[in-house]
């Protein structure tokens, strides 16, 4: 039986006073709605439905690249409307997955769980069982048996004891569907279509609504503010962490790690504090990331150690490097095994030899670097004429001379040896002594300038 | 009704274990009696007395700017005693607010809610309940209506399991403050004169005594210790997040952010993690600021992004700008729109035209920078001869080699050009070309230095 | 009456998922097993006995240093059984105290009350009341005496119901241990000998069982997988703030400090958000770090300023004096009162005197720098000749105009200035000015370099 999802993604989100419809306001890095059709794709689901309606158009810009069926709510009228706006499109046969857009961490093992009950019933739905359930719908049993959701103000002070929730979610029979929602009424208070009715008229139908409770509280938590934004962000970061914690990863402290993407990682990985990571990153075995260090779509090997602050993008890191504090390296920086880069040290778009080092001040962009060598101190490429860029090709055991400039194009041989504050334009040979330098002068008893008089 | 403020601000605070007077120790950047005598100015009391006692010079200087009268409390004989100090430049008629200088969070809003009950009534206090009210005077009430202040010690077993307590601030009618407090008296254990009497002379002359609770509990906590103060900085601190958050803030974790002083924001204002913000800071829309960054007195136009680890101390910045990560904005740092300061740059006192960049290893100090310029990596303006600081211009679309000196007082002009590593001493003309350097040299077949035997 | 410690230290942890014995496992930078060991020294132990098993050779060697006797539990047949294997090595006097190598936080203080109480006894443990003992051995006892251990599983609901449980430390009397353990029995279900049953044998012998609870919790956690170590490097983390703030450090946000060693400190010493303080340091009067910077192994003396994202190794630095943001201070760094050193600069194995400046993008490496010196924008000490590493010496009042190379080994004398720019090779004579630098050359209407087409 296949299985649709259906993802109400309409609304405004007025109170997150944002320009950005709320589905697109980000948690960990992704978009809300993002996460939601990330879990619908595990599903496999056959088709998955979006109903966009306020900011519809950056909705779906922001997906052009998924695999999905947009459908209109030109008017917010509730979201059992919503998902009849869906029907022209929903198959007549499967099952449909209701989530909802603000609702980003439901997991698909809940999901799985939901369609498991529901596919026999015809109707299941997610309930969560609250400490405190003031204010939510509540789910009424006999015998253990749905019998009705309530909502808080229409419910009995005997109701409201009630812990167990309506979460919003539900699984439910396209063919139901097509016989319910035409059926719904906005005969009420608000004027609106609630889906939650389908429930009442699959109990009158003689129905048994299943429900499925979720492992983790937080996967059924809504965002409908910038507050809750940041609270859920902490519950989902807190368990990213406990996953990564659960395959070894030693992480100083979880309430200080980020995750906005995916990590894959060896064993033996440490992570120090306020480390960010994001994108999709690889870290292998013996890994150690030091404090407050951003790392994104970079794959580090084996028995690297990075020091505190260091910033990668976009980078490929060799086993056994060292890198760092305050090194940044720039998209398609890649470097072999022993290299190290150090301290306010800046690599772009650069691919650096089997243990060279680059250990102090140093910038390079658009350069090949081979094994062996040493970058002196506050050595540049310039690799920029103002116009365009130009590579600076540095062979093995080369050694660069500190404070010079090697403006691109230029080539360094092996084994050439450049002096300290050379500006390079030509090509160094193999094995030479190149350098760009005056006579030093002195003048004895020098007057040194003497504070002016304003 | 005029209003005065009376704040008790004599204690030394021995616990905090510091050479400083206790109302001095900054919560938020700013010391505890600041926050105080700020709410007061809020309130626009006719006067503000501050009592003084333990390094009352201190105190008198770290607030010699602000209105404040001051009052000596040479011995320290206790609250009574304080606020009867007062008296002698008190007026008779109108209300005093009787504030604590190490509660420093009380509110605007429950003061004047404060004042609102009191002026009816003629005395009115501040009081809280709480879960576990052991250790603290209770509020015992009969009819609903203040009976009496009892201390715990005092308290009988019922009156324990009363959970509403005394905050010790309260609202006083000057008159009945000129009648009451010359009647204290230090009959008791600890031979102290308690300002709590006056609830029990109130009610013995027939008064009503109003009372109001905060809204916030952190409001009416004082600082006694270290380990008072970092619990008062956090609730404070998630306080101000909180209300940034409602004002559309995407504040990544409110735990881990930092407000010391003002925040003034645009719309879709995005601040990742540990970004501390001190002093006035005004942020426009969509403008991120990136993990670990400080900003302090600066103010950051519409839709620029700072990457990690960048620090700003009263600059200002154009719309659409991008800094950083690791770029230092000291002060009288101008940057117009669309400029880029990149990594590891350091831009003081200098004006920064539109479009101009500075991506790598730049100092940018005394300068003038028109727009559309380049300046390369490793650019160092040598402002300062040892004695004398000096300008150095730039025009418009001017390229800056990379590792140049620029020796000021010197001026490059509009589309000229300086080739790497040159030290420029005199003026660039207008679309030339400026270079100092040598011909490089060539030495075939060099030998390098070995490893010398030790 | 002499004491043994005795060490659990043979288990593999296969929970962590990690290469290393898990008592190797680091908390607050230590192996867990270290801070054991470290405790038993402070109770001055007579000898120190640690039962090893998996990964023994790393552990041995991880603690080669210390003076601990060393017994292999070849195979892990339950706690009864390490302890079974070193009777061979313990003493048939005096009292043993028995500890985990994976409950690394119990203190000094505790363990010292336990020896108290078991030295009359012959037996005592450390026990805790937990609000929810679910899963523990529980405390059965009778007129306030312990009358027996009773596992979970094995415990009657009325024994459910106790919250005191067992936590695994023992003091024993040595001739008991060698009468017990011989003794002990492995017909249970898991087939393992259990060091519990000597209560129940000391029972039989009619011996009262003396017992102590620890202070604090924490105390008594053990750690199995990395989300339990996580959860007490903060416990611990947070203990250790509150030690400090009870000392006076103001500490701005105890839940992100981090001390890994030991800290001493001076009066009012201030220290920002995320701050990790590793080895041994102190830190004089009034010194202020700021956020993020990471502090090894150094000493600051009082007044000092360190601004935000520094990093000190190994460095010893004055009173008074201004240190980063940015700055990195590597092993051997000296620095005299007064000194400042800038952002983006970077001083290793170096010496400078009082009052000198290096603000900007420096290295100083190898060098000595006298007093009053001012170090300009982007110079380097250029030490290294790709072989060897050299000195570089400045004098005092000595002024280094910016981007110079100084190539060591050279000497600058006292009063000597460096032109902007120069490369030195040659010693600079007092009071004179040195230069490296050709003639500025213009070339009017250069031609820029054109966008090249693809």
């Amino acid at each position: 039986m296949s299985t649709s999802v259906i993802i109400l993604a309409a609304g405004k989100g007025t109170r997150m006073r944002s320009s950005l419809p709320k589905v697109l306001q980000p948690l960990a890095g992704r978009p809300l709605l993002g996460h939601v059709i990330e879990t619908a794709k595990k599903l496999n689901a056959k088709n998955i439905i979006t109903i966009f309606g306020h900011g519809g158009n950056l909705v779906q810009q922001a997906f052009a690249q998924e695999n999905v069926q947009w459908v209109e709510q030109a008017e917010q009228l509730g979201t059992g409307h919503a998902v009849k706006v869906t029907l022209p499109v929903l198959p007549t046969d499967g099952v449909s997955l209701i989530l909802s857009g603000d609702v980003p961490c439901i997991s698909q093992d809940t999901l799985e769980k939901l369609l498991a009950v529901s596919r026999e019933t015809g109707i299941g739905l997610v309930t969560l069982t609250l400490a405190d359930a003031t204010g939510y719908g509540r789910i009424v049993r006999e015998n253990n048996k749905i019998q009705a959701i309530v909502e808080h103000k229409d419910a009995s002070d005997a109701q409201r004891q009630i812990k167990e929730i309506n979460t919003g979610i539900y699984c439910v029979s396209n063919a139901k569907l097509h016989q319910w929602l035409p059926k719904l009424s906005n005969n009420n208070a608000q004027g609106e279509y609630y889906l939650t009715d389908i429930v009442a008229m699959a109990i009158a139908d003689g129905l048994e609504v299943s429900s499925v409770e979720p492992e983790r509280a937080f996967e059924v938590e809504g965002v409908n503010d910038r507050i809750q934004l940041a609270a859920l962000e902490r519950e989902f970061q807190a368990y990213q962490a406990k996953l990564l914690m659960q395959q070894g990863v030693h992480i100083i402290d979880p309430s200080r790690f980020d995750l906005r993407g995916k990590l894959t990682v060896g064993q033996d990985v440490r992570i120090d504090i306020n480390v960010i990571i994001e994108g999709n990153c690889e870290l292998g075995d013996n890994v150690e990331i030091g404090a407050g260090c951003v790392i994104k779509n970079s794959k580090i090997a084996s028995g690297t150690k990075v020091q505190p602050y260091s910033i990668f993008d976009n980078a490929v890191v060799g086993e056994d490097t060292q890198i760092g504090p305050f090194a940044r390296l720039r998209p398609g920086a890649k470097l072999a095994n022993e290299v190290h880069i150090g301290n306010f040290v800046e690599v772009k778009n650069s691919t650096i030899g089997l243990g060279s080092k680059a250990n102090h001040f140093t910038y390079l962009g658009d350069a090949e670097v081979g094994a062996g060598s040493n970058i002196g101190a506050g050595t540049i490429t310039c690799n920029y004429d103002g116009a365009n860029k130009f590579k600076t090709i540095i062979g093995d055991s080369a050694f660069i001379g500190s404070n010079s400039s090697l403006v691109a194009p230029v080539s360094i041989g092996n084994g050439a040896t450049v002096g300290a504050g050379s500006v390079i334009t030509r090509d160094v040979a193999e094995n030479s002594l190149a350098f760009e330098r005056s006579k030093q002068v002195a003048k004895e008893n020098y007057q040194r300038p003497q504070k002016l008089k304003k």
